[in-house]
């Protein structure tokens, strides 16, 4: 399926926002415009968590716990079907001296007004 | 989203037959009417996997290794998008003498003639 260069985009400003202010710069204020309000995620270890307030909680201790520096996120696939769209993908995890992790992902999409949000977010470890 | 008795009923069906058939009996060509053709998995500890030769050989393997006699999948979220669905589900794992393990899941569902298959499939545990 053809994906639109506007989808591209407005993605790529998403995962950007999520790697470069929320775990870069610890901006975790800055959840509230990667993730859907009713979003999920499904951490290894953890059980399945609700809500922005959260996904902000889980974030911030996880980063810190783990000593995440920084991420990148590479897409793999992403399928639209209407204003939802599947990507799966790839998270490099920068560990400063740990060096870096490597783990894979499924988010599950949603247009909500002019934004691509995540929705759903489940990941596992190569 | 309402999601039609149709659907469900037919998903009922492709997830029965991973647990009755594939993990209960050990019959794994019917990965065939489980995953699509093009299926991609991933799991935990291992990198993504495509096609149902991979997956057939990772299951086989991966249930011998772990010794699982039986699974029960429950669904908790179910979204529709045209001939697609996105699945957020609770795994059930019985490993005889060791217990019980519980995996969470996501799947992304696709209508394939007249069945529901498993065209992305990725889960942790809690």
């Amino acid at each position: 399926m053809v994906v639109s260069e506007d989808l591209r985009k407005a993605m790529k400003e998403t995962k950007e926002r999520f790697c470069s202010k929320v775990v870069g710069e610890g901006k975790f204020e800055e959840i509230d415009h990667v993730y859907t309000v009713d979003a999920r995620i499904l951490p290894p270890g953890a059980p399945l968590m609700r809500g922005r307030e959260a996904i902000k909680q889980f974030w911030q201790t996880g980063i810190a716990a783990l000593g995440i520096k920084g991420a990148r996120l590479t897409t793999l696939e992403l399928e639209m079907a209407g204003d939802t769209a599947v990507e799966i993908g790839e998270a490099e995890l920068h560990l400063g001296e740990n060096g870096t992790a490597i783990a894979k992902y499924i988010v599950h999409w949603k247009r909500v007004d002019d934004q691509w949000l995540w929705d759903k977010d489940i990941w596992n470890m190569n």
